[in-house]
């Protein structure tokens, strides 16, 4: 019970105020797009409003909490939770969720509390899935792979990037995603260097880059993955960007696994994409934890010490970028284990030329 | 220009902090998910990051800004914003989006600067929608109606609510929506009483009430409609039920209009859900204006006093929602216009039995 575990945390002069829709969601199952989570050592309250008062009784079912339906015309969250019974005096919050307007009104309103931020109890309960988690994580990555493979065979030179994203994400649908990870990234030409780019209305040419980072979310976790294709021709140069990241990604996978920080995991692809000669071309930080949000902790960049742990699904994905030529990008998701990893996503690495 | 039009609101003394997307995507074009906008008085500057400065150069073409491109892993935010030439004592941000940790790091940082709230400046002008944002409107509505006329034939008894909304949504991408509005409420039988619930696996039963809340995206705009079927047959508190909502709906267009406000509109239509003895069913607030977000500046709900203006795009959707028994909703985008109103959304509103 994710509740009851983040609880132990606090002691009786603490309070915890949760308002990041994810963090509510993990914690006891509510989906609403309003509401917030405040624990004590004593009680839970989920503090919600009549739109969702409904959803939340029957979401958080066996949940430890006390559903508050708050009357929004007349009651500030500040004064609902002023009314509830908390005698604690530290009120915990979100600094990375909380604006700045629900703050002051918090400061003016509860002025017997002391408000400090939350420690990152949170992200690293998160961090770290559960069976429940897993499966819903190896379906989304199997809802991508099988729309992917379906896909590939109807790329033709021609075809704008829009209307082959288009297909795509109308095949996720159709295989039971939930939602788009996020809004499918599909770059083709000189514009697969945009390592964020969107999809335009330039038609696929020979010769040309074509990178596609897209993902399925299945019972609110998502799966991330890139590959890079080239249409009907690739150049010297092009194959050797391409190797250079798939050695790379490679080279990150390899030392990937639990206790290994990822600065290291990203140090290892790095290296790899210095040594190429492409070095001034590389991507800054090569990965990023996965779950209910797509970004989540633990990142793969310098300077990130955390020691990965079974558990955490992370995505490892490093790229080179150069203007006016393109870019590749080779993303899996992994998960960690005891013993190294499991890369949850199979679909093929190897230089592939579609159309040839 | 809207840049220019919002600088005009600031005086020398003045900078302002914008952080969030739908705002600066409304200000400069820019769609990146990380990014700022520093306006002052003599010079705009977009702060991003490597991984969006080539979409920030194609995006913001022509605007009168500079692309600053943080190295996010050695320079914060502040850190960046304090190297800039900034003249201003006073620095305003987002009350509603700017988060604590970020307020934090501004004030640590940037001492200079005394930091307020920047007044309803950016609501209001992204409430009045110009020719550009009203194209894109009436095309997110029209393919959302397409769909529906497409996808109501192909309503059956014993289908789940899930896979009625996937069809939909599948449709809604082959029309050309870049994107749902949000996830599609699909609800039956007594789960319509669920203002914003989900769709279950729940199949459709004869007698049901079957609640349809969805939309599509064109260009960032939203079109967000809800209409209410019968499954087979009606009973007569059902279709009591409907009248008075369908009743309320048409009383509040016909009150809305320029120089009205959110609260007059919402009082139309709860003074006749009111009169219809069902008044305890009633949900709060009526409306709200749609655009980039889906729920924007103005609200038709109590206490908003701000008058209705040519340009607005507002939905109106009261709803009755009983537990146990169900829910009605009727929703339509309307369009302030000099003289009354444009309804945006055609579909028919008769009370419908759908498979009699």
């Amino acid at each position: 019970m994710r509740l009851l575990k983040l609880q132990q945390y606090l002691t009786m002069h603490h309070a915890l105020l949760i308002s990041e829709p994810a963090n509510i969601r993990y914690l006891c199952g509510f989906t609403g797009s309003a509401g917030s989570l405040l624990l004590t050592k004593e009680a839970i309250f989920l503090i919600t409003d009549y739109r969702y008062t409904a959803t939340a009784t029957e979401e958080c079912t066996g949940q430890p909490l006390h559903i508050i339906c708050r009357d929004r015309a007349n009651e500030s969250l500040a004064e609902c939770i002023g009314r509830l019974t908390i005698t604690s005096k530290t009120l915990f919050i979100e600094p990375n969720h909380l604006t700045i307007a629900l703050f002051q009104e918090l400061t003016d309103t509860l002025t017997q509390f002391n408000i400090l931020n939350i420690p990152n109890w949170l992200a690293e309960m998160r961090a770290c899935k559960d069976e429940t988690e897993l499966a819903a994580t190896r379906q989304a990555v199997q809802i991508a792979e099988q729309a992917l493979a379906w896909w590939l065979p109807q790329v033709q030179p021609g075809m704008t990037e829009a209307s082959l994203a288009t297909l795509l994400e109308e095949k996720l649908f159709a295989l039971g995603a939930e939602a788009l990870s996020f809004p499918t990234i599909l770059l083709s030409g000189p514009r697969s260097a945009l390592p964020h780019g969107k999809p335009s209305k330039r038609q696929l040419q020979r010769g040309d880059f074509l990178l596609l980072d897209f993902g399925a979310v299945v019972a609110g976790y998502r799966s991330d993955i890139t590959r890079t294709y080239f249409i009907g021709e690739a150049s010297e140069r092009q194959r050797a960007f391409y190797q250079a990241v798939l050695q790379a990604q490679q080279a990150a996978l390899a030392v990937a696994g639990p206790g290994v920080s990822g600065h290291a995991v990203n140090a290892a692809a790095q290296q790899v994409l210095q040594a190429s000669g492409f070095g001034e071309y590389a991507g800054e930080g090569i990965g990023h934890g996965t779950g209910l949000v797509l970004h989540e902790y633990p990142l793969m960049r310098e300077g990130c010490e955390v020691a990965l742990q079974p558990g955490m699904v992370v995505t490892i994905e490093p790229g080179l970028y150069q203007d006016d030529f393109g870019g590749v990008r080779i993303e899996d998701d992994i998960l960690i284990t005891s013993s190294g990893i499991e890369i949850l996503t199979k679909s093929p690495k190897e230089l592939t030329i579609l159309c040839a």
